[in-house]
């Protein structure tokens, strides 16, 4: 299986999210990335079910790390009986679908179609079937990046020719895909990225992607997104979510809803990028992660408030329909308020 | 002379903001404050320009740490010659108003100030007048203390019986003295102060201050306003301002200026403390400093991003009236395209 993901920043092509190889599989350690650049080493599929309970790897790189951990799997199994194999494997993915709760059901998704490969494998001899889920995980990888790339297209397509765009914390694929488009369309585009506290993706690894890409790339403290645009007219302001609800409530990380209000004064629109969540019809469905409040009293470890007083830490933001200009999805751009019009595929659950 | 800011925080109680005693003064370092608690000895007058240069202490920190610097320059040059002393307290005059630009023609004043005190001194027979200079820095900062308490007692009066406030960056004196009011009247407060990057000045300086002054006091992260407003239900939203336009536009700290959208959009009044600059009629006469780029990339001396990417960092924003519900001064409160009727005092040269 080929990779095609060779024109996209190096964190996200898939070899350095997750890979498995000889015995192992490696993980790209985004929490300390591009500071340090160090993957961790999984040599049992427990190892990377840990690593993604301890945020080795987030945002989709989970769903990566999982398809390959069940690869990993299979080789530990490898030589055994088929029913011992298949039993071996259903465990593994229960262990690694279970590494965190709220992405446990789509990554039991991943993990039975691993298990229908590794059937179809073991019943047509092989007795070591790791490189047959592997070449799957791969297989789905394309998948995923094809159908975001078409949103990454449709996303550059509202671009102007030359012209500044604002980011939220960290896209995940969508950014390079929808910079490699902007590439293409011959887009001149300069990249603000707010920093995103308490754990700084958006200037570690936003920024990242946008400066491998090859665009001008500035970053900003949270503080700063409404003088920026005041200062230095952004045209555009987008991010990912982690829930788009159907009625067109946006969940994302803190501190989108504050750029998408200062966005509406300045008449800046908005696009967010991603599908329609069949499971949350409404934003009332939507349950608002509290994290630990000790995370905000410091930053990259180091203290940064009074030790007596208390942290407020809210995982995300709800964005009304009426502070977003339109979804982009790789069925196009949806009005926040017509979402139904968006066919959903029951199968499609990769990010 | 007699201390009236015993009551206050213990930082803003202005033996720890710079005092004189002892052939010195002692300076405490606003940098790492309260995560060390530590003061900068200085044992001359250039040591204390050096320090007032060197950020130890900001805000009208500065100018406390001038007039003491003064008595300490008197303390060098005692036992001198009338004509001497004074050519030596000239001479040191320029040097301690020179430490910071921005600052220069507010400390030339206090200079001044304090070489009247040290002429009469001087002329009524006195050996050695840093005492005498003291006094006056003492005097100086009851005058300002109280004038500052007159602004905090009408910003205490727009609070709620019980409710919830929201701070931006760190309002030096004014904070206490709102609290002190606040308890006085008492007010029912819970605080939620931003952190302020990149040096954390809400998280360091603002809520330990509020928790010292003994009320409910909670960090959040500098994209989180927006999601407290709507979460939790702020009832102000108060700053100061490093300029207040006779206009109305207001020069405070990057990231009030959203704040003070994400206040408008939920409706929540944003009340600014301080009092029209006499020197900015408009806010065309402002010029915005830039700041050191690289302080946005990293956090309390940490990387926090991609070395390749460019930072930006305007130190100041600029919010316009018409997010602007009230100035409030030693007056009482100004509708912000009124503050013509606020009667400006000539001699008013102290923060």
């Amino acid at each position: 299986m080929e990779r095609q993901d060779k024109d996209l920043a190096w964190m996200l092509q898939y070899e350095n999210i997750a890979w498995y190889e000889d015995g192992r599989v490696d993980i790209l350690d985004r929490r300390v990335y591009p500071i340090e650049v160090r993957k961790v080493s999984c040599r049992t599929h427990q190892e990377v079910a840990q690593a993604i309970k301890d945020m080795v790897t987030q945002s989709a790189g989970p769903y990566v790390a999982c398809s390959m951990g069940m690869a990993l799997a299979a080789y530990e199994c490898r030589g055994r009986a088929e029913a011992e194999q298949i039993a071996y494997l259903e465990d593994a993915a229960y262990t690694i679908s279970h590494a965190r709760p709220t992405t446990t059901w789509r990554m039991q998704k991943i993990c039975e179609a691993c298990l229908v490969v590794a059937r179809e494998a073991l019943a047509s001899g092989a007795a070591d079937v790791s490189e047959a889920i592997k070449e799957f995980s791969i297989e789905q990888n394309n998948t995923r990046y094809a159908g975001i790339g078409i949103a990454g297209r449709y996303l550059a397509e509202l671009f102007p020719s030359h012209g500044t765009v604002m980011t939220q914390c960290f896209a995940e694929t969508i950014v390079g895909m929808m910079l490699r488009e902007a590439k293409k369309q011959g887009k001149d585009i300069k990249l603000f990225c707010p920093e995103t506290r308490p754990f700084f993706q958006g200037s570690r690894l936003t920024a990242t992607v946008c400066h491998d890409m090859g665009f001008d790339t500035t970053v900003i403290t949270d503080n700063m997104p409404g003088a920026v645009m005041k200062n230095e007219g952004v045209d555009i302001f987008t991010s990912a979510a982690d829930v788009i609800c159907c009625d067109g409530h946006i969940v994302n990380k803190v501190g989108t809803y504050q750029i998408a209000i200062a966005a509406k004064y300045h008449g800046v629109p908005y696009y967010v990028s991603g599908a329609p969540d069949q499971g949350h019809p409404t934003i009332d469905t939507v349950h608002i992660e509290m994290r630990n409040a000790a995370d905000v009293l410091e930053a990259m470890g180091t203290p940064t408030a009074n030790p007596n007083v208390k942290g407020y830490y809210p995982a995300f933001d709800i964005t009304p329909p009426e502070l977003v200009t339109g979804v982009v999805t790789d069925q196009g751009a949806f009005d926040p308020y017509k979402l139904s019009d968006y066919k959903a595929n029951p199968d499609d659950f990769l990010v």
